[in-house]
């Protein structure tokens, strides 16, 4: 009996996994209009930072409709808040920071059940912002890794500059 | 009869002045939704710029719907199209230039005929965006000396970047 009934709640789980949307990292893709969301912030990552190799650029952070308002209010954020991060070259030019081409386009997708595994959030990257380029095979430890600590804003590093 | 002509043209001029609807710098008020216009780029003019004193800061730069495809095109702008540059303090941090609070809000208003003597744009500025605020008391020398080098661009600093 106690056999039978871990066998069918082993079927049940099953069912209703294959029930649940499952979204998947892959499933990810550029959103086409990000640039008339609202612009959350931009920091530049320059030479001096331990973070240039991974991270050196300028980058133009932007989040959807869905999740303004848990940005204004520090999170935690509702299932369907995207943030996209904008990551462009810059030059030096006399004294001035000024912006160049994309170098990738990067975004977390929220879906609390989906995303389970790394704080509800889906993470992926593009290369020049190409959605046939993905970058993330392991966002657990590609991205997750570092957005662990800030679990007090649920996973995010960027703040609402009013 | 000439004379007569002469006055009834000029009677004739300031009725049509007088029915134009008159656009001046003291009548630019910051808009409250340019955080969801298309985020044209980011600039930071560091301290070693000799544009720091007046500019210094970083630049985030917005246009409205009405200038978007004008901007894209690499001007001219059309009657309603908007700049509006959004100066934020920053702070740079272990190599990384962090955005801080707002230290003025300038805009770019585009009416050809209003502002006809100043390349056909508005300008106004308003410390930390209040609109009780406003900087700009001559458009010519404040603004538009430095703007009028960029005439091919209709007197516009910033480019799109795709």
């Amino acid at each position: 009996m106690r056999r039978k009934l871990h066998l069918l709640s082993i079927v049940l789980g099953l069912a209703a996994t294959a029930a649940l949307p499952i979204a998947r990292a892959d499933d990810i893709k550029p959103p086409s209009d990000y640039r008339h969301w609202f612009h959350v912030n931009t920091m530049i990552v320059d030479k001096a930072s331990p973070l240039f190799n991974g991270l050196g650029g300028m980058h133009n952070v932007y989040i959807n409709a869905a999740g303004e308002a848990a940005l204004k209010a520090g999170g935690p954020y509702p299932d369907g808040a995207i943030f996209v991060t904008d990551l462009h070259d810059f030059t030096l030019s006399d004294g001035s920071y000024v912006e160049g081409p994309r170098k990738t386009l990067a975004m977390m997708v929220k879906d609390a059940k989906a995303y389970a595994g790394t704080g509800g959030w889906g993470f992926q990257a593009f290369a020049g912002g190409d959605p046939a380029k993905p970058l993330v095979t392991d966002a657990a430890k590609q991205c997750f890794a570092c957005h662990e600590p800030k679990k007090a804003q649920d996973y995010v590093f960027s703040s609402y500059i009013p």
